[in-house]
């Protein structure tokens, strides 16, 4: 990636003010980046990132609209953001795996197993019958495809992902290394002193453009299907269990929790480390704080924070409240000592 | 799987009460259910359930007794849970891999490894020294069983699971993908301005009848045994220290985390992201609510709830109490204006 | 292992009271130990640990200094621990995998990549173009080396380790299984009704003497780089988002989560399943307690507990003052009741 402060401004539709002619070979933040490097500024208004945008050794700042000019070169674009990655993209593509795409001779392949076109299939796989890999998949290294299961095109997998029997992956999907889908969901019932399995014999659906972190695990459906929808993106570390629902355009961060037969919907937001009891409902457009615990159903843009997880307002009130607590068993005694 | 519902009443040892020459393939849920499904329900006075029950398009329904008519054909049994799971159990059975038992050529075995009869051995597997696979025991692909580990018979383990040296697997347990088994405790001593390694010399033990869930880390002990007891249920991304027991028949759902050298004991329960503290006794039968914090010991037979966990009663009076704290406040208020 | 007492003693460091004939081979805790064992205490003055020292059958019990003689044979020393970690590092080593250095003839290697002195590289690896392996490093098996990353000298990384592109492990490290390093941060901006990812082209750099466990996630910078710093010890199954700064000799106990471009200083402790949110600055030789939720900038030697993290004394005194609520809302009842 070698280009000058004019290319990329024609690259990502925006206007040079200053000198266009410096070449950017990178990217990076304000204050990580040299000379050579790109860098954005998200927010005009935002006065640290305003010191910090002056204090830059970039060659080049994309910025929106209305950053008070200081001698720096600025490429002025309507979404900084977008442009970033746009320049990001070009970098990452310098740095894929540059094998050419083919099955390498050391995978195993069922012979009833569809292979699309261009696809990349890299050492250690395992591809069992009647599976289906979509045209210009990639599967790096050492992935596992169970029976009958489906990879849609311009899906991208890493190293020792597991696709058990069965799941439906969709087009352009992401998935990290070390991700699970079909796992057994949780079922088991108690009789004879034991708890004995309820086979779990529904699947997953993980629909188009969907993203999933590193070392995740969503469970296959006790019966039907487990659905992420289509857009969602989960972090790390993300549990799904049998029979969920997530999405569409659902953002899980990592280590979050969902138990069984809930129902995550469209556009939901969930901090770190969240856990959703099972059977529950949450509505469209619900955020929710990071740690926090939620049980039952959720009205649709609904904001909660804690565990048991409220509408955030009175967790924080609750929370200012039992920090005053002091004083309010002071005023219980100095009254009590009167009482006396 | 296709059968009759007759044949499938007899299977479970029903009562066909409607018309039994319908024919069953399937199974799902109420409310998902085709004609070709067979469905079922667990309790029969779920009002939710029987309206359900009325509107479902299942060829059969397994019912307890006591399930008014309705024009359904029911198959009535002692334990609903139970006659659908031996249902699943044939469709899990067709969905299994078709590769005969043996051993792919391509995995890498130790000559002093023992392979019991009927051993399925996938792709890329590595079998170190003096490993013990038991008969009929099944590595789908991708396994590593490290030196002198044994393997019960009748045992499955799914893609990329990791079993470290010296570790006991019992029979007929289920390791979901990813698992891994035997990484050292967390063990460190500060010395010289660093951690330093205390090494894990121990093992682990996990008992006959135990399932895994997919990515979840069991540690081995610094010395002596970490242990997992018969019977025991652990859900995805389960975290066991060093020198933990757990069980028997304990259920521990996703994420939970379990600190060194505590005891778990017999049929305890955990919801999904407790955490338990090193060095605690956590005694029979005791329940314990998601996301819950537990520290020390815990009396027998106890019900949790709340990080720090508390009797969830008094968990429950708590919250209840904190929600009503502005009203407590309010009243000092309205004295303190009295006051002055 | 086998060795005399007194061979232990002069091992260690340490002076023999009893006798020093015995034979020792092999280590365990106090109430386990046979007699053919060595075991340890650690802190002189724990009553129930004189206790159980009274009652062991260990052959030899290292000790501090002040222990009172009670006839067992003692192997006196100024850091038990440390002497202990001695004699379990004897037996580790026993334990290793005893194939010789060299590369398994399974593994697929880019002829581009440097492999170094005395290396071991297991079955079933991938080491993708311009990788570098340190000297006398050991891949056990199925391990993935993404293209331009490097792994230091003397360094262990167990089973189904994923290294992605153009990250830098340092020398003396432990990856456990299943670790992930470099997996994409979780980067994503909204525009046209959807999430579109940014991409992440940064790196991670994995410091000397770090030690990772099983199933943790690393994932690399947007730009720049993810840092674990030296001697830093992270457990089973934490997630460490882009940008993030860790230690040097920090402990980061299981299942903790750091989200994106926080900074933990020297010598952080955290107990499990902690969270803190992005953009933090956790000073040095903070202490935080486990399940806390640690949100913007921690002071240097703070120590911390709950969630949202505060002082831990002020913690425990609400948590006090909460349970003692029913007392102040019975008070408030009895002071209304007056009113009326």
């Amino acid at each position: 990636m070698k280009m000058t402060i004019d290319q990329l401004a024609a690259l990502v539709n925006g206007r040079v003010i200053g000198n266009g002619s410096g070449v950017i070979e990178g990217a990076a933040g304000l204050a990580e980046a040299k000379g050579s490097d790109a860098s954005f500024v998200r927010d005009a208004k935002n006065a640290a990132v305003l010191k910090e945008l002056a204090a830059t050794a970039a060659g080049a700042v994309i910025v929106p609209e209305g950053v008070p000019a200081n001698g720096k070169t600025y490429i002025e674009v309507k979404s900084p953001v977008a442009a970033f990655a746009a320049l990001l993209k070009l970098i990452a593509v310098e740095k894929e795996i540059r094998r050419p795409a083919g099955v390498h001779a050391s995978t195993v392949i069922a012979p009833s197993a569809k292979i699309g076109k261009g696809v990349l299939i890299g050492p250690f796989c395992v591809i069992e019958e009647d599976a289906v890999i979509g045209d210009n998949a990639k599967l790096i290294a050492q992935v596992y495809v169970g029976p009958r299961s489906k990879i849609g095109p311009e899906t991208l997998l890493y190293p020792q992902v597991t696709l058990r029997e069965d799941v439906n992956i969709g087009a352009r999907c992401v998935l990290h290394a070390g991700v699970v889908i079909g796992g057994d969901g949780y079922g088991f019932y108690f009789a004879d002193g034991r708890h004995n399995k309820i086979p779990q014999v529904g699947t997953v659906v993980v629909e188009d453009d969907v993203e999933i972190g590193a070392g995740s695990a969503i469970d296959r459906a006790t019966t039907g299907r487990t659905v992420i929808k289509k857009g969602t993106k989960l972090d790390n570390l993300v549990h799904i269990a049998h029979n969920v629902e997530v999405g569409p355009h659902a953002l899980l961060a990592a280590q979050v929790g969902i138990a069984g037969s809930t129902k995550i919907g469209k556009g939901v937001a969930m901090g770190g480390q969240v856990g959703v009891a099972d059977h529950a409902n949450v509505g469209d457009g619900v955020q929710i704080g990071a740690q926090s615990g939620v049980k039952g159903d959720v009205e649709a843009g609904a904001v909660l924070f804690g565990s048991p997880a409220q509408p955030i307002q009175e967790t924080l009130r609750q929370i200012f409240l039992i920090r005053r607590l002091p004083e309010l068993f002071k005023f219980m005694k100095s009254l009590q000592g009167k009482k006396e």
